[in-house]
This record gives C-alpha cells, structure tokens and sequence, in this order.
C-alpha cells in the first residue's frame, strides 16, 4: 500500500469510527506542538479529560475549602473507594460490590497475593509469579510469599496452566505484558489453576480500558489495577482491587487498617472486617486523586467496552500495515504477536538504537516511551485515537526510522 | 474573670500574637454563617490554604494536560516524595534525607512496624502497642507481629517505659493521643526502649505541625504520621514516613515496591533497596494529592515551630480559662491533661450528651468533632485559629451546655 493509500485508508477508518466524538472529551492540545501532538503514551499516562479540572476546583474550593470537615459525609467522600469502583466494575466484566479503590498498585498486589494465600486450600506454600511480569508485582509477591511461609517460582505466562500443581496457593499474571503488549490467556490460566486448586490474582494495569476482561465470567479470584492508564485518572491515581463476591467473607487483609472495619468510628480495639469488598480499604484515601479519577470516569458514559476492543485491534492493525509500506526492512523487530488473540492496545518494536529513535519520534510530537534494552513502546487508546494519528506516527517513525538507520 | 473581661482579654492575645498574620492564607469562610465560622476540627482536617487552587489547577492543565508523561521529569514529579518529605522534616526536628510522602498512614504504620522488628535484635517476639491508640495503629500492628512471629501487647503510653523488656523489638507510640489530646513522652519512651535494645515507632498524626517533636534529637527510630490535620494537606493527603539515617542501610520494607528500587527503570527481576530513605517508597504515588499538599506547606515558610507550640499553649490555656468562666460547674468533664507537658494542641471533654451538643455547636457556627461514647473534640491550629475564636467557642459552649444541660 503507497502512502497516499494509508493516508486515504486512515480518513476512511475515522470517518467510520463510532467512537471517534469520544476524542473531544479529552486535552490533546501541546503549545509546543501547534500541529497537534500523537500521544500513544496512554498506556503509561492517560491525557487529561476536559471533565477533571471543573470537578477538581470544586471538591478544593467547595468541598474541602467551605465545608471541610462535613464533606466526609454531606460530599460523600466517605464512600467514594466503594462508589468509584463501582464505577470501573463494568469495565472489568465485575457486578457491583466487589472493587474498591484506593492505595497503589503495589499495595494492592500485597493484600491481593496475601489474601489469596490465606484463602487457599492448608499447606500450600507456593506462589507462581509471572516471569516476565512487570517488576514490581515480582518484588511484591516475594515479600507476600515471604511473609506468608511460601515460596516464589518465576514462570512464563504461557505454561503457568502446566505448571500450577498441588503446592500452589496462588497464581499471580499480568493480563497484558507491559512490555511486548502480548495478552495472556487470563480465562486458561483462571481454569487451570482452579483444576488445582489455587487461586489467581490478575494484574490489569495494561487491560482495563482497552479490552473486555471478564472477571466475573472467568471466576478469577482477585485482581488489581492502577488507573491512569487506560482509565485516564491523573497522575498516580489510586489502584483498585477486585475481590470476587465468592471471597469475600474469608478475605482477610495484611493491611487491616481502619477504613475497613466494620463499624469505623466505634473505634474499638479489635479489628472486625467490614462486610463485603470494604474490607480491602486501609487508610483514609487520597480524595483529591480519587475524586479526579471519578470524573476522568465519566468519559466511559454510554462507551461498550466491546466496540473500545474492536477499535483497538483496527487501530493496532492498521499501525502494523503502516509500519510496513513506512518502515526499511529489517529495521526493527517486532514483539508484539500479530494475531488478536494474543494482542492488547499496544505495539512494541525492538531496535538497538531504540532510546534515541524515540527521543527524536517525542521532538517531532510523537509520544511514545522506551523501555530499556531496546524497546519502543506505543499504546493505543481508542476513546482519543485516530486512524489519521496513527498514520502519521508509522510515516514519522519511517522517516526518523531512515535518517538514523 | 466575666465575659466582657474574656472578650478584652482575647483582644488583647491576639494583638499580640506574632502568628496572626498567617490566617490570612487559609480559606475560612463559610457562606452559610456569613459571620464566620471557628474552625475547631483542624486535628481532623485542616483548613484550605489559599496557596493550593492555583498550584493544582497547573498541576492538572499544564503538567498532567499539557506535558503528560514528560511531567516525570521535566515537572519534577518522580522526586515528589523525598522533595515534599524535606519539607516536613524541619517541623518534625529531622534533617533532610529521612522522610518520604506517600500511601497512608495505615500502610506507612505496617512498614515500619515491620521493619522495626527485622531491625531489632535477633530472637525478638514482642510489639509493644499503645493501649490507647487510634484504632488502626493497633490493628495494623497485629498484622505486622502476625506476619513477623510476634505478639501484640497493648500497654498504656506512661507504662512502656517499665514494660519495655528483653522480649520487646519494637514499641508503637502516639505521641499525642486523638481522643484526650493527652501529649505523652516520646524521649522517654525512645530512651526506655533503647535502654532494652528495642526499636520505637512514632505515630506523630497529632502532634507534627503543632507542637516540637524532636525526632533527631530524641533519636526516635522510625515515625509515621498524616498530612491532613495540622499540615493542612487536604483531604486523604498522603502520610510519611521518617526513617532515622542509622537505620536507613538495613531497613527491609515489607513493600519494596519498584519505586523503593535502586534502578527503578532497569526493570530488573531482583528487588535492590534505593539508598536511603528512598528505599521506604512502594508504588506510584497519588500525584495531585501529594503536590496540593507541597502547595499547603507553603504557609510554614519563614515558621519557627516553637511559636508555633506557644501560641497553641496559649490557644488551649485560655480555652480552659474562658470554660471555667461560661460553663455552668460540673456540666462536661475536662479529659485533656492541664500541665503543658502532656498536652497537646486539642482539648477534650466528656458530657453524656457529646453528640448532641457537638450538633448544636455546628449548627451555631463552632466546628469542633464528637468521638463515641460522649467525647467532645476542639483542636487548636495555631497558624489560623484567633483568640477571639477560642472565646467565641467557650461562649457559644457556654450557651448550648445552659440550654440543653
């Protein structure tokens, strides 16, 4: 296909994208850039939705700055971890009442590989990690496994379902790999370490929002995500953990903090878990980040998560079509499996010279991000982006592709 | 003294008062008592200071909507915890280098409880606990010993220093009680434990921003504490956690989260602790909180935290004078020590009727709180509480206990 045909291909796609007046509801604006900028960086951080400053002055000016302390309950902050995971529930294939939101990722993976352990079957003491998983559920789920008298084994995603055996308490796997963008097959790991009889934690930092995820579907037991990728939260928006209804009553947290009691402001000196997913509330949240979060949700009104996947996949397709009338042969690699099975909203290319091929794509305005030894990351976030951005970051990625080579 | 010789007497206090002007960078007004209301709750949730709209709202439109992932670096994001932990640290009495922001106290308690008892010496098995602590500090410390071989023994503040033993790895002690504004003694509980080779953990949620801690100079081990009540951070802002430089290279946090890693971003399997203080941080904090809270912070510039403690002494001196003049005898019991030494910035009083009084006080414009069973709260924020405030509450309190007594 010549360059005038994707450029006619990529008008048409967008004329056709029924998704496409999602994209004003986001700041795609860069005073450095007055052509525009192609974020495809939204798989790290989300860009702003236009609802969040509005709501934002208004929980400060408003909420926190006349009504202080009365907001806790008159501005329903009290239960706003509960009411925004309600929220992101859809999304994620959950019915209501099993999210709440709050703490990081990281917290959330160690109350999430804590209590699977806790609930698996007596004498198990192994915890399967995903091998290539990103580092930080890794380092946590050692100092859980740690903590629990169990022990860590590192496999790959693809023969966890043979691996998990009679020792495994828990299994812990990425959806998406944060870096190849490879989806893992969350419903065959789910059914085969229930076979076993151990639990699985699912990590949905690089899925939620991007794709169907089917927790209640697949019957996986626990989940985590942060939400300022996919779900567009701000920077460092507060993570979420999902515990299955089924888990509920026999969920018990390392992170037993007050928030989730059942009666907090008895304040007595024993901990009784609060009923239902409260429990896995801890601390007084971070209200500015969540109630920021809570209005960057609102994009997601009225969008099926079906037709977000669908443009997914078309844009990542047509990327891969791009690349290859635009890019000299043998350039770069790519990671990413080609079929949609196994594909998430991301595609990452490999090249020695990878840091320096994205320094120059970020100077001419398009945003990807590198990860090292040699990887060029771009991720696709259907509510913003177009078949025409996806044009032209194939046909810049070309041209710097060439003068660099 | 009558009420008209409190008036001018408060009149007086408050043109003397070398603090005074600091007031006028907090947001106190309430357009529903247009004659202002006073803010007794600032030991729950601090006022608004009018440093933190504009600073957020660049935060959000510029640095999240303008930049987006550039802002890690280029807006200084990634170095947010240990920028806005040095910060704190001069009000708390620590050099820089020894405090990090983020997660919430509850999350900040477990890791340092943990690495309390992983620092203290071999073959350890007791945590001893505050018997009257704000509730999570003691659940939390349960989950801790669970996790870590040991047992809770829950001991009154003025009795750690004769119960601290040869079993005992670590002590966890407010240093100001939430419920009695009781302020008990760090030094010589640090200086008991130590005495018995045990570790202490401060909770300093009531007591940093209003009074001197000392943490250095007292050589207290590890500390905790909020930024929302005298720090005036906002709602849910993110808490800290202060690890004394000694025991920084052997501190093993139970949540080595990526962002605690040496190298956060070669991604490596293996966790390596940072260096430092920077080794206690877990996940991806929540950005917007945590720069409102560098935007609050700003009201302690030129400071001296000694004034600070004087003028709350004053604050609280005079609230007990001007009560003894407005409340009809034996109508509330005072629960808040009266020598200097072991009060805090708070003044307590019980009435079996607390709930509904506190009610009435609201609803006349004087916020203080009200804790089960029949405890009332009234906390004294130096920076913007007057002593024409403090007589207008004793008044008002006055009145009610007369009317409904």
């Amino acid at each position: 296909m010549s360059e005038k045909e994707l450029r006619a291909k990529a008008a048409r796609l967008d004329e056709a994208d029924e998704l496409a007046a999602s994209r004003k509801l986001f700041a795609l604006e860069d005073p450095e850039h007055p052509e525009g900028v192609v974020y495809l960086d939204g798989n790290s951080l989300g860009a702003l939705p236009h609802a969040v400053p509005g709501r934002l002055a208004e929980v400060v000016g408003r909420e926190w700055g006349e009504l202080r302390i009365r907001s806790w309950t008159e501005s329903g902050w009290w239960e706003a971890p509960e009411r925004v995971g309600d929220r992101i529930a859809p999304l994620v294939g959950a019915a209501p009442g099993q999210i709440v939101v709050g703490d990081s990722t990281s917290v959330n993976v160690f109350k999430a590989v804590v209590g699977a352990v806790r609930l698996a079957p007596e004498g198990r003491d192994e915890v399967l990690v995903d091998a290539v998983t990103f580092p930080t559920d890794g380092y946590i789920a050692e100092s859980a496994a740690r903590m629990t008298g169990c022990a860590v084994r590192a496999v790959r995603p693809d023969e966890m379902a043979a691996e998990v055996g009679p020792r495994t308490a828990a299994v812990l796997v990425n959806h998406v790999d944060y870096r190849t963008g490879e989806l893992h097959d969350l419903p065959g790991v789910t059914a085969a370490a229930h076979a076993a009889g151990a639990l699985v934690v699912a990590d949905l930092c690089h899925s939620a929002g991007a794709l169907p995820v089917g927790l209640d579907e697949h019957r996986v037991d626990l989940a985590v995500g942060c939400t300022y990728k996919y779900l567009n939260g701000g920077p460092g928006s507060p993570a979420y953990l999902y515990i299955a209804r089924r888990h509920q009553e026999r969920f018990d947290s390392p992170l037993p903090g007050w928030h989730g009691h059942r009666e907090p402001f008895a304040m007595t000196p024993e901990f009784v878990p609060a009923e239902g997913v409260l429990r896995g509330r801890v601390g007084t949240p971070d209200l500015l980040s969540m109630l920021a979060l809570e209005a960057a949700l609102t994009v997601w009104d009225g969008v099926d998560i079906a037709a977000v996947r669908a443009k997914s996949l078309a844009l990542t397709d047509f990327f891969l079509q791009a690349l290859d009338t635009c890019l000299p042969p043998g350039r770069v690699r790519l990671i990413t499996p080609t079929e949609h099975e196994r594909r998430g909203s991301q595609i990452a290319l490999e090249c020695p010279d990878a840091e320096q091929v994205m320094e120059r794509l970020i100077a001419r305005g398009i945003v990807g991000d590198f990860r090292r030894p040699g990887v060029l990351r771009f991720g696709f976030t259907p509510l913003y982006t177009s078949f025409t951005d996806v044009e032209r970051a194939a046909r810049v990625l070309g041209e710097v592709a060439e003068a660099t080579g």
